[in-house]
């Protein structure tokens, strides 16, 4: 046993609501498992957003050599910016969004400042928000990375406030073992919120430790996916899912098909969409027979759509840099149809989202 | 191979010396492989340095429940006038630092702003600075992050600066694979910088997956091992050790033994001396026979002295909060003189380290 449904009881609190009840409400109001990731890459960017934030920055005579501070500062108005105008344009359309730390870390408090006003802007528009840091320790190191993002932080007078990125999920990477998970479970059961451990990832290489054969004939994934199914089991929902999820890549529909089965309990978060290949076909591996199971995640396929080729051929009116919200709100439209085609082909698309 | 050290010709520019090199320069000046772990938790601090810092909070009349974002800022300060006195009290002793990145994102932006000045600080002071963030991702991801904290990150302008944090090593999770090392060795490669792979981690519980038996007999870590061996050839300095280490348990020093001699170029850095019940004699298995080889991390034992009992019973006059960092500074002169004693009668004391 890890933690008991049962800590808030002394404190005379209510148990928050489990996480995933509240994801799978969100995915029914807007029909469909589809998270949109926001990884803003400075290279990627749309040149008219970058052209704006370097004129105001041009104007106050700023010197990035002399004083990159103000580099960070203007990188990070971008980013934000950025990922207000997708969130604006295709919050009716998804229940989740996934920020990637990375993506952040790059522009040190600068990047900070935008990914916590990132996160903000999300939930006060009603989103879910998985804050994918694929974090990892032992101990108090564990404890300081769940109450960083997920949970509550001591003040220096001794009182507790909530953290500053405060985010509904957050990913792990589970390779220390259950001392690094206890710490994530305990605060997640205890806040209200969830976390995702890696089982299977959607590289190439995830292979190369992931899929090594154990002595007793099983990969290093499957043994992964057995601990994340015990370690979930005190956090599980109405829904009957736990709030502690696996990682699945979508690139792995065989490996997505034989753990879909063995975990009854656990929600899959699907990377992998478009991007790295795999097909919405793909993708219906991780999901049960009524259609629960899985959020699947959709980044650059989104949010980059104003610059993909494929995406020209079908809209080549919103294939343009300055078009690049309408055009984000567009593939989020296809990627949906997509999907949810693909789970009534296979039987698996839930009712209450048949239009 | 992963990259090529030839990488910065086509540039006209000079390699940058093997980070390697520079940190067994910096143990031959302090005669000591041990590093001071940089991990500031709020309820550990010492309680005259809080009141410090409340009563100014309290003299501008703040209140946290309305506006936590100042108790986000009174946190950030804390442990930045704490590191900092740390630093100062002991950077004439030690080669290195190691702040580890929990501690500080959990204030957010404002924690992250107090890493930087640390880093900074540190390395002012002529130190080698270890970032403890056990980062791993894929692809672009895995390179934002390399970027984040030990490369240059893209203005709006399109030219490069320096990442704000700017550490010399950083640690990594190598679950994923080579997908996810390969951008940290390019950029490690490209900027003169480091990086240590979890391979036998210092927790009771690192065993589960780390110690699984794979069908040819070996167990997991050891695999991970080798791939960090793979994956370190192309960083090999005059040492004759690579820049690309590896993270071994000082509480498993049969492993450690094992992976010594079979790592001929990975440099370990070894968590687990005292506070997790490694002895200075466990940690000798990580060196190699000349006394190179390993890094030594203590974090709480020489931050925490002040609190520890049996810190108290040899020090008593130092066993106070308000002499936090000279307990620090003794602290670290029992613990390289424990360490040294231990390499010594183990044959393993560098020639030039002897008194």
């Amino acid at each position: 046993m890890i933690i008991s449904k049962d800590i808030w009881k002394p404190m005379g609190l209510k148990m928050p609501r489990n996480i995933v009840d509240k994801l799978y409400e969100k995915m029914d109001e807007k029909k469909t498992p589809l998270c949109i990731g926001l990884d803003p890459v400075m290279e990627e960017l749309p040149r008219p957003l970058l052209q704006e934030i370097q004129e105001v920055m041009d104007e106050h005579g700023s010197n990035y050599e002399l004083n990159p501070e103000l580099g960070y500062l203007a990188s990070a108005e971008a980013i934000k910016r950025f990922n207000f105008a997708i969130i604006d344009a295709t919050r009716d359309l998804v229940p989740a969004f996934k920020p990637q730390s990375a993506f952040y870390e790059k522009y040190g408090h600068w990047g900070i400042r935008a990914l916590e006003e990132t996160i903000k802007h999300a939930r006060k528009k009603g989103a879910i928000v998985i804050l994918d840091a694929k974090r990892n320790d032992i101990g108090k190191t564990a404890t300081a990375y769940a109450e960083a993002h997920l949970g509550r932080v001591m003040l220096p007078n001794g009182k507790y406030a909530r953290s500053p990125d405060d985010a509904d999920f957050m990913t792990v990477n589970g390779y220390l073992g259950s001392d690094g998970i206890e710490p994530f479970a305990k605060v997640a059961n205890r806040d209200g919120k969830g976390f995702f451990i890696l089982a299977k990832t959607s590289n190439k290489s995830s292979g190369e430790l992931q899929d090594i054969l154990i002595s007793d004939g099983e990969e290093v994934y499957m043994k992964m996916a057995k601990l994340i199914s015990e370690w979930g089991k005190e956090g599980i929902g109405e829904s009957g899912y736990s709030n502690v999820g696996a990682v699945v890549g979508a690139t792995y529909p065989e490996e997505a098909k034989k753990l879909r089965k063995m975990l009854s309990h656990v929600l899959f978060l699907m990377p992998g969409y478009k991007t790295q290949g795999a097909s919405a076909e793909d993708l219906t591996e991780g999901f049960d027979e009524n259609g629960r199971g899985a959020i699947v995640n959709s980044s650059s396929g989104i949010t980059g759509a104003f610059s993909n080729e494929k995406f020209a051929e079908r809209h080549p009116e919103l294939a343009k840099p300055e078009k690049f919200a309408e055009a984000a709100r567009q593939s989020t439209m296809d990627s949906i149809e997509d999907i949810n085609s693909a789970l009534k082909k296979a039987g698996k698309l839930p009712k209450s989202w048949r239009i």
